[in-house]
């Protein structure tokens, strides 16, 4: 069981689908009083506050977090140095401050900059979920529920805090785990930031083809699930791959030598070797995708 | 509305997914009397058997198309030499024989070397469906239903064989299309052959690092959806990739310019560039693969 815990003022910065479902779930286990939200458009604040996801909105984070006891940055990580340095002067010191970012190395590198004098209190974190929908129109309670969350604190992160987020996303109904902040940008670099790659690059290859209204009318489920992805939001995901582009250029970099290596064996003809690879993947995907969730 | 029609007995042979499939589609719909299947191994014709999804057994296929009306090849492409050698002598000119083969131009090169007798009564077909699951036990008669069927028939295949062929391919609820064998070819080697190559090469390259448990045990619904296809028959993909490899290769390497073009982008921190492209991308899935479906 999440210990019980009673946050007075909620302040979600980016009322999207990963902001906008954590204050869902956190309202609907009676975890927060009351929940402002700031958002860059006069129209999604708007469904937010129609939707109920937030009970006050307002357009400036400086005014927002005065009086707040934790305040989540769930805008795209490129925005994460502007909106820190507005709310740093503004930060009471039992102000606990985490974040949402895909990306753990940068977003601690802008705190150690613009947070400087709030690190005790700072909790850098990522919750694993999100779908391709994005706005505060596609949040939803639930959203959490059984999924992972990572906490990547830093040394200066007060216990306290720490363990106040912990027990926001179990809330939530979230699993919280710890990493390093680098093994977490390395993993996942390769299983999420790479795929994301793959799928816009494989929608491209085939869109610029001249005949490609006809090619994607003959696509079947397969191709849909393997892009499903490519329709994640293109500005926060060029901000993770700008971020994490040194690890995920080494991802990348062992993807296409596995792809060179099937087209070595198409082009050759060689059969057996092609089959033993897919038998590889097949096996792979097997042990570690399907009977490893369970 | 399918014109009704009536199978007296019909031969699957390979009765896994795709052949079992279609023959409980027509038994379903009480289109056919007698179902003869032909399998490699006792274990998966057993199974068919007890599931009703044939009602007798035979590995050889000379002896089963013996007075059939109605032959549907739906083995591996790579098997198909053979077994078109094997049962030419045996067809009655009235026999109609169609394939479930992925690829067109390889199994009409077969059906011109071993089926030169019988090209009337030969019907090209592609069925495009199909999970990653395969076998008898996997086979449903709905698998077709809402699906495209793709015939590409020769200049020698009688009309009437054409019209048996789609009246069945309705009968089980798919939609029946026709297309010129090498435009199949270059179709499918873009948005199935590659996708499939593309989930594969992501699995592997996944799996070769040392701490591939760990990272997998952090990945969400993104990954497995972008490799759910690397499930698929390591058998059957192979046969596939390597009968159609010169126009597979041509649509490898648009795929591998584009990642290339994307990875420049990421190395050089060009995050305008990057977000063009991921927008084209998500502008290109919603436009074909989501409002075009509909």
């Amino acid at each position: 069981m999440p210990s019980k815990i009673k946050i007075s003022k909620l302040v979600v910065i980016g009322v999207g689908l990963i902001g906008g479902s954590f204050a869902l779930a956190l309202k609907q286990a009676r975890a927060v009083k009351l929940v402002v939200g700031i958002g860059r458009t006069r129209a999604n604040l708007a469904a937010a506050l129609k939707l109920g996801v937030i009970d006050e909105a307002t357009r400036d984070p400086a005014l927002a977090v005065e009086g707040a006891d934790f305040v989540l940055l769930a805008m795209p990580v490129g925005q994460m140095p502007a909106v820190m340095r507005r709310i740093a002067p503004h930060l009471a010191p039992e102000t606990v401050v985490t974040d949402a970012g895909s990306t753990k190395r940068d977003v601690i590198a802008y705190a150690r900059r613009h947070l400087a004098g709030h690190l005790s209190g700072f909790v850098p974190a990522h919750p694993i979920s999100g779908t391709e929908r994005s706005g505060a129109a596609a949040a939803f309670p639930d959203l959490y529920r059984g999924r992972n969350v990572i906490l990547t604190p830093l040394e200066e992160t007060a216990p306290a805090a720490a363990a106040l987020v912990r027990s926001a996303w179990e809330t939530c109904g979230a699993r919280v785990l710890r990493l390093d902040a680098k093994e977490h940008d390395s993993i996942f670099a390769a299983v999420s930031h790479l795929p994301h790659v793959v799928a816009y690059a494989l929608v491209n290859s085939l869109a610029r083809r001249s005949n490609a209204r006809k090619l994607f009318s003959f696509s079947a489920g397969g191709l849909r699930d393997t892009v499903r992805i490519a329709g994640s939001s293109p500005e926060m995901w060029t901000d993770i791959c700008i971020a994490n582009r040194d690890l995920l250029l080494e991802a990348l970099r062992d993807y296409e030598d596995e792809l060179a290596r099937m087209r070595a064996a198409i082009a050759r003809g060689d059969a057996a070797r092609l089959r033993r690879m897919f038998e590889q993947a097949r096996g792979a995907r097997e042990k570690w995708l399907i009977k490893g969730r369970d």
